[in-house]
This record gives structure tokens, C-alpha cells and sequence, in this order.
């Protein structure tokens, strides 16, 4: 994808213009170089203290704020996402960084442990000290369709940066001008601020990034994108002399399920909030209801028709590059081809750029197969009518396992709504009552995550427990005070640890 | 490995004897019923209380202790390993049920996080309500080292599950009649206690456990083994169509440092210290002190000696198994052929069955490469003679990370233990001070993990938090109380949660 004079392109999705970036794929020497930088810098940032860090991570957030208006504008031009959500979106990602800040000053994350020496059914025990720390550069792939919050700014860098690690970003190529001036405001923050030169780093281009998880000095990769991408990284990891974790967020489905009592009470409301939660920055969220179980009858009837009357009335979105856009088309072909599939609405696409139209599809809950459960990135919904609960319990076998699930139902429908929970909870990372699933509270308790294909892990991306990812335990035997983090000696207070199995406050 | 019969052997390694046990490698259809067993109990106990698995798990330790007797015969004919330790293996074997009971009661590990909706700085929040749950069916295969502990009735399988898991189990070849006898006391006490069928599952044989590693309703694998096994492992579960975690333990040389304090103050005492710990269980743990780094000069030459005697007057110990002792054989003979490196001490040899004789290699601390910091698995050290701590420094780049690393020092060296510290921390998941990495404390604070090659993941096989290996998060949004688990409702007390940002005690 790179331009005449072998630097890589910045293109406007409203237009399909391209422009030349004056950035060259890195090559693998620059790489090197990089990553070299990424290790002799985290020989400093392993041994930072907690107050340090956050310190980093309120400056990393202020800068953000600080040169807000020009990376939106960037940003806007490079992802047709619009002022409005970007601007969002750059306080999400400064919130990130706040948000653990604050978690590094509660020091909780650490899991301070302390078994102090003594005797045990097992006779006499020598003293354990437990806590987690970094375990060194970490490779953060950004994703296409969150240019901030899921890319250079975003919360993989913020979670590996509170541990204490380095960070090695591979920019995306959906947004090559915006990643290089996050960058560029995050590094010299860094720098202000007084952190070693290599802490943060940045490789553009595919093959860097195939190079940069290959790298036997990273030690963990952040991702987010396709399955197939996903695997291919994989792939790359399970080569290597020495294979590392992997965090990745591949492909979610999302169901959705209205009730018989949700549709008869507020059908309108669930079209009007379906509809904005599936086309919500055209479709391009990780978390978008890609398939919704709507019951049979005038009820669901007037929600699929609500549905439709938007699609239909609504102006052509544009999607992120040129490779999404037509991924997206082909995906909404093949499923509209399926049998029993009804092609109920599909929008315009009269604009220019890489236009997609805001598409409805419809299908009998019974005829579910996996081939109509594919995720189709973009403004689509497959809406499954069925008859009682069962036909949705059936049904479910058809999806792959999601970040989330939702549930849309009525105070006097618990029995259903038990069923639902029992079968949705196995499938996903996220159950949501009678909302959206698109838009992830960043929070102490949130999880992102779930069961491949959602993810690979056990982890979330999202929320403070993502810190985890970038950490490993460590334990000291007897160790003489001195040696000690100071958090692990018998005098320190303010942070919660389990001393002798009793957790304390601190 | 089988019989004529096409039955399993049971081996006694004292005299190299076999018996036929009766027991028929596990076939692909007795296996694929084995854990669909295992996904259809899974089904119960993923929504069972915690106090129900505490009262399962003690009442697992209560059968173990009570059929203590004829287990310890059972496995020392298998295994040679001596009554006096496998009793002690059967008591931390229990304990370890007893311990995950207390972690279930005490309700911590669940992570419960509670956000209540409200306006934060990106807008109004929706609740959130997150805790861990379990993942499913969990293989968990048996070392060879360990036939309690680490085994049938080992941590794997008592952190499985206490999460709210089931198990199957692979029976390692070396101690097949110890592994059916621990699973029927395991299996019949379960029974009793009223737990579904399948919540306990055993298979025999290698294939049995390749089949197992890629069946797709397997969620997780614990292994403990060879690193070539358990890349053999990785491999299949890399070409699932659903990669699952593997949590290997694979290979560690634990390498100790004297330091010239410490050998000048108490020489003697370490030398019988050393030796006992290397050649503790005939060596063959995998906290063995492998490699010992002893300062050049007369307080060094006496801890050498007092090694070298202590082998030369020793009887021949026993190991495992034909291909342990094999492979002992032959990497003791590689090891003792590289340039530089001295055979000090070679024991004796001259016993019936799978002999191996304590053995003591010495060479320059400057001379280490790679070639010599191979694993033995069995009773021998490498003793690098150094004269300063720089030299120590330097020779550790040529020493894999461990599972432990060990400082014997005295209180007038803090500038030399610190630096030593710096080096060794990044390099283990336990640092052991004045003591002996063999002999891993069952402790809430434990930590045995490391990187790769000791372990492939950032998690624990020993302590309380070996049970976060085997849960994944789920989180809540908006939900009605009456869908929440009892954990994540406002009124619940009695385990520590964090609500809206700040840690309580319950």
C-alpha cells in the first residue's frame, strides 16, 4: 500500500483521495533499532515506582487534551468518523490514562501477598512475598476503527505502560498521519516528563509488523482486528524460539434478543435504538449487534419495520479504507444470498468514497445457520424472527461466541429472561440489559472480552483489570527487607494486600 | 509402552520389573465419551455455589488422607520415590484441596467489581458488575516427578475444580496404577458427595492425551513435563480451530549463588545444604538446584569438596523411569564431554533398576555457554567457580530463566545481594534467600511460574492463584438483581468486592 515515492498513503474515505504521507514502512534495521531502544528503556521503567508512573500517565493524558483539536482534525480526515465522535474518543483515551493512573495509585492491581514464615500442616513454612511486576516491551497493534482509544493512545498502551512496561506500536494503515502525530505528542510528553527515550516506540507497515511480533525482545502483543489477521500473528508467535502472550479481540457477533413484552412495549424504541447502536460510526465497533432475535407477530413486525424505514431513509455511510468497504460488500452479497434470507432494507450508497448502505436483512431464527453469522464489519443486521424462546436457544448453537450479548425484555418476564441469561453468559464477556452493547464503559469492573473468536484470552482489554495482561507474578523467599519493593515490606501502608490469607485495606 | 496384553505396564524402578496393569490405552471413542461426560457435568457445576465446591474439595482431601496407606504403597513400587516422602506428598496433596475450600470461602478470587451507573467524565455510565467465572472442561495431565502433588489429585486438578470446572486427567505413564487408584478414591468421593458423573475424567496413554489436547470441548491444559512434550502440546492446540490457554511447566535449571560472604561464614552447612537439595527426590524436581555459582578461593574449593565427598560416599539413587534415566545417562555424559567442564564426582551407580549416580561438574564461571546450562533432570549439579560478582553477571546470559533462583549471602553484603537481586528477579518467579528452591511452600503469597522455558504463562501452578487460570470475567450491564450471582448483589456481604473504585472487605 505504499505510494510511488515508497512512503505509505494517507487517504480520505469521504473521497477515496490519497495522499502521500512522507512516512516509510520501517524496514528492518529501523525495526531493530526500535525495539532495541524499547529494551534498554524498560531496563529503566521495570524498577519505577507506582507514583512515577502515574505521574507518566497524567502527563501522556494532558498532552492528549492539549493538542486535542488537531488530532481530531487529523484523525477526521483520515477515518471519515467525524468531529464529534472523535472528540469523544480523545477523551476516552485520556480518561484511559487516568483511569490507571488511579489504579496505580491504589496499588491493588499489585496483589500484594505476604505469608509470613511459621508453621503449617505441612510443618514449617520459610516467609513468601508475592506481587505482580512488567515483564518488558510490549507490541501494540492499533486497530482501524478506533484511531485513539484501540490504537497509539489507546488503553494497550496506557495497561502496558501502568505495569511498567516499554511499548513498541505498529501503526494502522487506516490511519498513518493520525497514529504519527499521537506518537508525537505522547513521546515528547514522555520526554517533559523525564522517561528514558525508548519507553515509547512506533513501526509502520505490515511487514514491521510481522517483524515486530517476531522480535524474541517483545514479550506480549496487543491486538485488534480481523480473525485472520489475528491467526496469522499467531502463527508468527508460535515460531518463535520463545512463544509469547497474545491478546487479541478477532470477531464478535453480538446477539441481541427482544422479548414477546419488550416488542409490545416499546418496539419503536428498541428499532430506534438497534438501528443507531448497528449503524454507530457506520457499524465499525467490535461490540456492533450484528444479529437480533426479534419475536414473530405485529410486534416484531413493527420493529423490523422501523428498522427498515431508517435504512431506507438514511444517507450512505462511508467505512474506514477501501479494503473494509469492499469486504463489506462482499460479506452483505453472500448473505443476502443465503436461503431464507430476505434482503429487507438495504440504504443508499450514492456517496463517494468508500460509501456503504445501511443494510437490514431478514431471517427465519429456525433456518440460522453458521454461514448466515459471519461478521460483516460495517452498518448491517441480520434480524432473526422466531417464535418462542426455544427457537432462540436453538439458535444460538448457529453463533459463534461474542463480547457481548443483550438482552431487551420486560419486569415481568424473569423466567425468560433466566432461560436467556443461562444460554448467553457461556457466550459471551458482556451480558447488557435492555441497552446497547456498542459504547464500553471504561471502568474498575468493565470486561472486553470472551471466548474465541471474540478473543483469545482470559483477559479483558478494556478496564482497569487489563493491566493484568502486562504483568507476572513474582515471589521472594526469606528475603532480607532491603532487597524487598517496598510495598512488600511488613511496614508499608496504603495499599490492599492478603497478609497470612486476611486481606487488609492498608 | 504396552504390554503384550495391550494393557499398560506399571514398572518398579528399584528392579526394572514389570507387571501388567490391566489398564488399555484410552481409544479415540472411549475418550470422546469420557469428555462429553466431563461437558455435561460442566453444565452443573459451572453454576454451582461456592460453598458446595468448598465442601466437595474437603471432602476430596478427607478421601485422599483416609486411603493414604495403600496409596503410598501403591506409588512407591511405582515410582521408588520412598514411603516417607509420598506420605508427606499425600498430606500436601490433601491440603492443597483444603487450601483452594479456604480460598472458596473466603470469596476474594472472585474479583467482584461493582460500578454503579452514574454521570463520570466521558458522560453517564451504565453499571457494571463484573466477577470471574469458570471456563469448562480442563485437561490436566500428571507429571512424572510429583505422583500426588502434581498429578491426579494435584494442584491443577484441585484449582480447576475449585473455580467451578471439570477435569479430565492424562495418567502419566510412569505411575499408572498410583493415578487409577487416586481417581477412584477422587471419582467415589465426589460420587458420594453427591457431584455429577463426569466431574472427575481419567485417560490413558500418549495418544489418549494428544486427543485430548485437541478435543474441542477441552477449554484449558495444565502440563507439567518436558519442554519438548509440551511444545508437542502447543503444537495441537495451535492447530485447533479454537486455540485454548496452555499452562506448561517445562523446564528449569534454578540456578543458586554463593557469594564469597556466605561461603567464608558457613561453607559446610551449604555444601550439605546443596547436596541435599540437588539431590533431593534422586534430583529430580523441577526446583533443583541444577546450577550452583561458588567463589574461586579455599571457602569455595571447601564447599566443592564437601559435594564431592558427599556423592563419592553416596548410594545410587533411583529414577523414575527408563527414559528419565536414559536421558540422565546421556546428558550427564554430553555435559561432562564440553571443554571446560570437570567431572568432580561421580557416586555410585551400581544399583538394580533405574540407577543414577549423584554427580557434581565443575567449570569457569566464565566458561559457561549454553551447551552446559541444559537441564539434567536426576541428581547433578554444575558448580561454576567465579571470582567476582561481574563474572556471575556475565555467565547468566548464558543460563535460561527459571522457575526459582537462590541467594545465599550474609547480612554485611547488601550491595552485592541488590546487585544480584537486579540480575536474578528478571530471570525467575521466586527468589530464594539463605535457602533451598526444592520444597515449594502451598501458600496464599506462592508463586511457581516463570518464563519461558520454566513456564509459558504469566500464571502460577502452585498457591491460591493458581485458580485465575482456569476462570475467565463476566460482566453485567444493567442487569436486574434477580439475574445477578448472589456475589455481584448490592445487599451481599462476606467476600471482599470493589464497589465503584474503592476495595471492601465484606
Amino acid at each position: 500500500m505504499s505510494t510511488a515515492l515508497g512512503t505509505l498513503p494517507s487517504t480520505d474515505p469521504r473521497t477515496g483521495e490519497r495522499r502521500d504521507t512522507g512516512i516509510a514502512p520501517t524496514d528492518a534495521a529501523a525495526l531493530a533499532e526500535i525495539v532495541a531502544a524499547s529494551a534498554t528503556a524498560f531496563a529503566v521503567t521495570r524498577w519505577s515506582t507506582r507514583d512515577w508512573r502515574a505521574g507518566l500517565l497524567d502527563a501522556l493524558a494532558d498532552a492528549l487534551d492539549a493538542d486535542r483539536a488537531a488530532l481530531v482534525a487529523v484523525a477526521d480526515r483520515e477515518t471519515g468518523l467525524g468531529t464529534g465522535r472523535l472528540d469523544g474518543e480523545v477523551s476516552r483515551a485520556a480518561f484511559q490514562f487516568r483511569l490507571f493512573a488511579e489504579a496505580l495509585r491504589d496499588g491493588g492491581y499489585l496483589e500484594a501477598t505476604i505469608d509470613h514464615a511459621g508453621d503449617t500442616p505441612l510443618g514449617r513454612g520459610p516467609e513468601i512475598r508475592r506481587m505482580l511486576v512488567p515483564i518488558g516491551p510490549v507490541a501494540v497493534f492499533g486497530s482501524s476503527n478506533f484511531p485513539f482509544a484501540f490504537s497509539v493512545a489507546g488503553g494497550d498502551t496506557a495497561s502496558a505502560l501502568a505495569g511498567g512496561n516499554t511499548v513498541v506500536l505498529k501503526a494502522h494503515g487506516s490511519h498513518v498521519e493520525t497514529s504519527a502525530r499521537s506518537f508525537a505528542v505522547l513521546a515528547a510528553a514522555a520526554a517533559r516528563y523525564g522517561a528514558p527515550a525508548g519507553i515509547l516506540g512506533i513501526v509502520y507497515g505490515t511487514e514491521a509488523g510481522r517483524l515486530l511480533v517476531a522480535d524474541e525482545r517483545i514479550t506480549a502483543v496487543g491486538f485488534t482486528g480481523s480473525l485472520g489477521a489475528g491467526r496469522a500473528l499467531l502463527d508468527i508467535i508460535n515460531a518463535r524460539p520463545e512463544p509469547i502472550p497474545f491478546y487479541g479481540e478477532l470477531s464478535s457477533l453480538n446477539p441481541l434478543v427482544v422479548t414477546a413484552g419488550a416488542a409490545a412495549a416499546r418496539g419503536d424504541a428498541i428499532a430506534e435504538g438497534l438501528y443507531g447502536s448497528f449503524t454507530l460510526g457506520a457499524g465499525q465497533f467490535c461490540t456492533k449487534p450484528g444479529l437480533a432475535f426479534v419475536p414473530r407477530g405485529a410486534d416484531g413486525d413493527r420493529i423490523v419495520a422501523g428498522l427498515v424505514e431508517r435504512a431506507d431513509a438514511a444517507s450512505a455511510q462511508v467505512l474506514l479504507n477501501d479494503r473494509i468497504a469492499g469486504s463489506f460488500d462482499e460479506i452483505r452479497e453472500r448473505l443476502g444470498a443465503v436461503d431464507g434470507v430476505e434482503v429487507a432494507a438495504i440504504g443508499r450508497a450514492d456517496a463517494a468514497g468508500f460509501a456503504a448502505a445501511p443494510t437490514v436483512l431478514t431471517i427465519d431464527a429456525a433456518s440460522l445457520t453458521p454461514e448466515v453469522t459471519e461478521e460483516a464489519f460495517g452498518p448491517l443486521v441480520v434480524v432473526a424472527r422466531y417464535d418462542g424462546v426455544d427457537d432462540v436457544v436453538r439458535a444460538l448453537d448457529a453463533v459463534p461466541d461474542s463480547l457481548t450479548a443483550t438482552i431487551h425484555s420486560e419486569p415481568d418476564e424473569p423466567t425468560t429472561v433466566e432461560r436467556l441469561v443461562r444460554e448467553l453468559a457461556p457466550r459471551a464477556g458482556r451480558i447488557v440489559f435492555d441497552g446497547y452493547p456498542t459504547g464500553v464503559r471504561v471502568s474498575w469492573g468493565q470486561h472486553h472480552g470472551g471466548t474465541w473468536p471474540s478473543t483469545n484470552s482470559q483477559h479483558t482489554s478494556v478496564g482497569v483489570s487489563a493491566i493484568r495482561r502486562f504483568l507476572r507474578p513474582i515471589a521472594y523467599q526469606d528475603a532480607p527487607e532491603y532487597v524487598l519493593p517496598e510495598e512488600l515490606r511488613d511496614g508499608y501502608r496504603g495499599i490492599p494486600r492478603r497478609v497470612d490469607g486476611r486481606l487488609e485495606l492498608g
